[in-house]
């Protein structure tokens, strides 16, 4: 059975992970008989933001305490995982990834990213294991890989740049779809930086995690 | 196009939504190409848990703004939405359920409902609209509807029996299957109640959406 770590970054678009694309994802590792060790940082949130008002709350969270809502519980410290627990790495999207995990957000193609997500992923990737980027994930893989690494946001002009700033090679790509960089084994689809609606998300996430699988 | 009202009551299953069980319904809605309509009421939580360590927070949450990052903040107060705005209204579970919505997880079958899920329910109902239950929404079910009115939490004997005791007809059931009430139009699900996986809670969810649908 293959085991695939999902990286969290909160519960909620706008200050974590993105809750529907991390849901699907679970649901497909769990539909191909996969089994899933979620993680997330064991740090402060950026910050809080109310997703009923879009307006920021004077609030501090953690963010493995919030991923954990997603996981149920089930869920690891980031700083206790390596590459030997997992055969392979989904990143879902949501501005926890570009606010908690990386500051993307607020630095763009000068960002920085969290020390155990920059070592987790470059011992996975030198281990030669398949890695997915979903979403603005794709975004902090390009800062940690670079390599003229192949992968996707879909169209989205800024952040297509970006990634090839940051020494990646960002590739067009329509939201029911994937990317696939064969030889770096990363697979990347554009999700709700595309999506109008929660299906058009599911399809492009489904084709990714059938992917990844395939690659371990 | 059809017009589904879901019922949010939180954000995470320990103090709010069952998270995976809102999203899934969310999905089936959208793939059956029906519209959503996202609602909670505008109150305190009961009491925030941390979902890592499963211990209660020091802290106040809302359960509208909670459940807003589940809808991705499309989400309406449920103040605001009558009978005339749905064409079918679905409760996902989660503790939200026994502990916003409604008091079942304190007093069991003593407990009280929540104002407005009172009158939404009571008012679709009236006008011979179809209900989706799930999980332990059934509980709540069964103190607004009574009347016998058929349906399951899977084969929990205290919940099923508080269901009995509240008004309502208890049947048992396997978390991949539904229990329909033909006449009352109330359709339920054990989900997570029964659920050992993401899948399992799918596969019930998704047939209680189609089912919920063809009763419109």
């Amino acid at each position: 059975m293959s085991r695939v770590g999902v990286v969290l970054s909160g519960c909620g678009v706008n200050d974590g992970s993105e809750i529907h694309e991390a849901v699907i994802t679970m649901l497909e590792l769990d539909k191909a008989g996969a089994e899933m060790v979620l993680m997330a940082p064991n740090i402060d949130q950026m910050h809080v933001v109310n997703h009923y008002t879009g307006t920021e709350m004077d609030e501090y969270r953690n963010v493995l305490m919030e991923s954990a809502r997603i996981a149920r519980g089930d869920i690891k410290d980031m700083a206790e995982v390596s590459s030997r627990d997992v055969d392979a790495l989904i990143f879902p999207g949501g501005f926890g990834v570009a606010k908690n995990l990386s500051d993307y957000a607020m630095a763009g193609a000068e960002c920085s990213v969290n020390p155990d997500v920059m070592r987790l992923t470059k011992e996975v990737h030198e281990d030669k294991k398949p890695i997915g980027v979903i979403c603005i994930a794709s975004a902090m893989m390009a800062k940690i890989l670079g390599e003229k690494t192949e992968m996707t946001i879909g169209f989205d002009e800024q952040t297509g740049n970006d990634i090839d700033v940051m020494g990646a090679k960002h590739i067009l790509c329509p939201v029911d779809d994937i990317v696939i960089d064969m030889e770096k084994k990363v697979v990347s689809t554009p999700a709700y930086m595309e999506a109008k609606s929660i299906k058009e998300t599911a399809e492009g996430i489904s084709k990714l995690v059938a992917e990844v699988l395939s690659m371990i």
